[in-house]
């Protein structure tokens, strides 16, 4: 009893924070549209700063809220009873949605640019940007092949994972650090009498928004990085062989036996057992999928 | 005999991103000083730019690289024959380092906006670097308070460990974001005729210590978030007892004994069952230190 008292007070603690960084999102996602429609000049696509003005929107919609989502989706409990393959379609879809909406907002700031004659990639935020869309893309395209697709060798899955996660979680705080200087470089250039230096309600309404993108990020990399807030390894506690891999199904787990464990149905009746059993595996490297 | 070539193929790989590290960060330091004595004012404490010129230097040496280090000293295999006290000290010395580097540099930049009477703390870069500085204090006191000082309580200890992980990590994370926000107020408020948005050859060395600095921060955080790459437990691989928290020693692994393996020189003739064993009790967040 103590036990599960100790698992609710945890689930409600993941609730928690996961209430808060919706919130936190959202509400950054709604600042951006304060700023723009209420102290710019709206969103449009004509050249004008109003098509510029779709760059923050967008980014901060897709590439910081919605690619957050996306790497916490395995996280959330109640999609612990759908199968894994469904969530790999879902993290995917997100991350692909992310991706598109970050390339719409750059065709966006290019547009614009060279209809105003300003030059493009100058600065080190477009640098790093540019760097960050361009190992995201790469990440969904190598996490699609190897993740997604039944191809690949449990092996090359095994090996990749912790790379994938790192690239992830490291491409995310990136994504941050470059809203953060895109911030800066539009209130140095937008705010001319007042300047940004006077403190006018822009820059404090807008350096608040990019205190929010720190918080949202610190909330999600949080989440992402306790191990007893993965899900849960398939219902069967199946374990990947020590053997040379030979191609697999869709499904890593629906592939693999549990070489150790001969009765599955005794592991099936014992989940909490097979959980850490699991947890073991996964924490030394050895499992193919988060 | 396989498992050891694939022992110190892994260890070649720490040497080779551990020196690719040092050497990302020392050319970091390198380009800072060009910034400022070949295209800036150089350095001086008078109230002028040269005063100014203090900040980026010493918060990319102190902040960034000397702030890194601490964060993987741990890490190097070389230190394992050393107590855990010793590396603690260290640990905490080069952290302390880091915060004085950090303040002096803060004093810098006040001290120069007040000779010129530029506002302080208006931009979305101070916001947040300051935030950054008093977590950065706030880690630091309360890492001593609790894990240097012999008086905290085993169990604060082993709650605390991942919160003082995951907050030195991101306060490293943010740290580098600020430098970056930072970097770009600089080179547009200090590029006029060439602007910055004419690439001017100081424009391009800075960006590159940009990115620079993101590459020094991934290899850090590749570096510190490999399990296996964490110092082995004490040489008698004690673990926690399960048992409720008394007052302790400073060494937590010196006050330890192991409740589940009762043969101690067993276990010290076979240090890689024990590393496997106590790695098992750490990824379940029982271990109290690094």
């Amino acid at each position: 009893a103590a036990h599960g008292a100790r698992k609710m007070e945890d689930y409600g603690r993941f609730l928690a924070l996961l209430a808060s960084s919706l919130l936190v999102g959202f509400v950054s996602v709604i600042l951006s549209l304060v700023w723009v429609f209420h102290y710019r000049e709206g969103l449009s696509w004509d050249g004008s700063p109003a098509e510029f003005n779709w760059h923050p929107v967008l980014i901060i919609t897709g590439f910081v809220f919605i690619q957050g989502i996306a790497i916490i989706v395995y996280r959330l409990p109640w999609t612990w009873k759908c199968s894994k393959l469904l969530m790999k379609f879902i993290h995917a879809g997100l991350n692909t949605i992310a991706m598109i909406l970050a390339i719409v907002s750059m065709v966006a700031v290019f547009d614009f640019h060279n209809a105003k004659n300003i030059p493009n990639m100058y600065s080190l935020h477009s640098w790093i940007g540019l760097t960050a869309v361009i190992f995201y893309s790469l990440q969904l395209f190598l996490g699609f092949a190897v993740f997604l697709l039944p191809f690949a060798p449990v092996r090359l899955r095994v090996a990749l994972m912790p790379i994938h996660v790192y690239s992830g979680l490291t491409i995310f705080a990136t994504v941050i650090a470059t809203a953060l200087m895109g911030i800066t470089e539009k209130l140095i250039f937008a705010l001319k009498n007042p300047a940004y230096s006077a403190s006018p309600p822009e820059a404090t309404l807008v350096n608040c928004l990019g205190l929010l993108l720190v918080i949202f990020g610190s909330l999600i990399l949080w989440m992402a990085s306790r191990p007893h807030w993965k899900r849960p390894p398939a219902e069967n506690a199946k374990i990947l062989r020590p053997i040379a891999a030979t191609p697999e199904g869709t499904e890593v787990e629906s592939t693999m036996t549990n070489s150790s464990n001969a009765d599955k149905s005794d592991l099936r009746s014992n989940t909490e057992a097979a959980r850490k059993q699991n947890i073991k595996f996964d924490e030394a490297g050895q499992r193919s999928t988060m």
